[in-house]
């Protein structure tokens, strides 16, 4: 049965409340992370809990858990779910303040919310998908995984009204990331993704991916390109949690690879899959 | 009492809770107002309901009620505070979604909520205030009054945290506004405040603090100034529905008008104080 983990308790998605004065809830004064979690096993736990530490300390909230104590929710949470294929969804707020004010107290207690929901591993790779090239109107700290979120929803919809699968941000000409993703491009064998900074989420997925491209001694280049590189890319892909590595065959009208899926994204893609976690998350 | 209105229903400020799949919770999916009631009666509503209609509209959430609908839950909420001087809150987000997904459906019913909390209008103009000038990190759509304001806070904490009441931001050299409110400055007798665009919000006060200037025979010039303009400014102050005109003194180590009131500050904020509301908002 699916459930709701609300501030150390366990709760049915339709009664879990919180404050209408929460902070998450007035101010998006909080942060999040999804792990995705294989029979049962999560991918790469320790990164996901160190990323969710980096964003609670970048916005000044205690971590209400430890390591232990995250896991310990997120495998009761995939327990709930068939075959334990789940994405679990944390998230943190600062807590709830009455009455409303910008400047938050110092004393509060933090909330706590997680919930599963069921999910399908791609077993093949997917066919290539339309991607719309947008300009990033979001803020200039997309590394830390805040609910601050609204940008990336503006995104999302319009991308979506035009078609397409996910918009693929450009900031001053140069490419950042999607709405909830990740990009890659693959020139000359090469492959391409923006560097770690503050334009991007650390992606997990991303990390991992470009793990499995040294072992299969592809050539990685994490360093920015433009909306110009990626027009000419050999090859196009995204990254994220729930689509691992997904083909891009179109950015708007220009196909990308012909709109086919390319060799190095298949390959990933493969790898991907083959190397997904079997067994348990800490030692 | 005071008490919070949530779709529909009136409640005390501790039961009023929302699920945790409000997409105010999860996205920060939704936008706000704050309208300041004198005695009450609010000033200038039906420009608050007017912009309350265009960030619902830049955001494609249906507005939930008409500006009489709005106006009497206002006025009911503004009776709960002794005298009626309250500061009215308003919250709409696009509504609850089980599970989380970033692109919403089309038929999800919005969140209303409502609260007031006491407030004592200023009796004279405040001492100035020392302001801290930072970077502009957020989004570029400020001019929607989202209740995505993760920046927004972290900003007001390190200006706090500096000592000072306000952040000032600058983005690109060029002032935008505050954390909570809008800047101008008086250089030569002549006021100037950036102009209306997508890197500010269209402060209501803002506004009446412009048509009391112009009544006031002051020459008014709405557009950008750099951070030199600034720190060689005659005068500065901060306007806000709580603070009125607010004069600032410091902008960091720096002071302004020898970081006292300067005429035309003072000037403007009797105005406002003869110029507050003492009959019903609608004909």
């Amino acid at each position: 049965m699916s459930l709701v983990y609300l501030n150390g308790q366990w709760q049915r998605p339709e009664e879990a409340a919180v404050s209408v004065f929460d902070r998450g809830f007035l101010f998006a004064d909080g942060i999040y992370e999804v792990v995705p979690f294989y029979q049962g096993y999560p991918l790469e736990f320790e990164a996901h809990f160190a990323r969710l530490e980096n964003s609670l300390q970048a916005i000044n909230i205690p971590n209400p858990h430890t390591q232990t104590e995250w896991l310990s929710i997120c495998q009761t949470l995939a327990e709930g779910i068939a075959n334990a294929n789940a994405i679990i969804y944390i998230q943190v707020t600062r807590g709830a303040e009455y009455p409303r004010q910008h400047l938050p107290s110092n004393s509060l207690t933090p909330t706590v919310m997680a919930t599963a929901s069921a999910w399908t591993p791609p077993e093949t790779t997917a066919p290539p998908v339309r991607v719309e090239l947008m300009d990033d109107i979001r803020w200039l700290r997309c590394d830390i995984k805040s609910i601050s979120l609204l940008g990336n929803i503006l995104l999302k919809q319009q991308a979506a009204q035009c078609g397409a699968f996910e918009p693929i941000l450009q900031r001053a000409g140069r490419i950042t990331e999607g709405a909830s993703c990740n990009y890659f491009m693959v020139k000359n064998g090469v492959l391409f993704t923006p560097p770690k900074d503050n334009l991007i989420l650390p992606g997990i997925t991303r990390d991992w991916v470009l793990s499995l491209a040294h072992q299969c001694g592809i050539p990685v280049e994490e360093q920015a390109f433009s909306v110009d590189d990626l027009m000419q890319a050999d090859e196009c892909f995204l990254t994220s949690s729930t689509r691992e590595v997904q083909p891009v065959g179109f950015i708007g009208e220009t196909a990308i690879a012909n709109a086919k899926l390319g060799p190095i994204t298949e390959q990933l893609a493969q790898a991907f899959r083959m190397s997904r976690p079997q067994g348990p998350a800490l030692a």
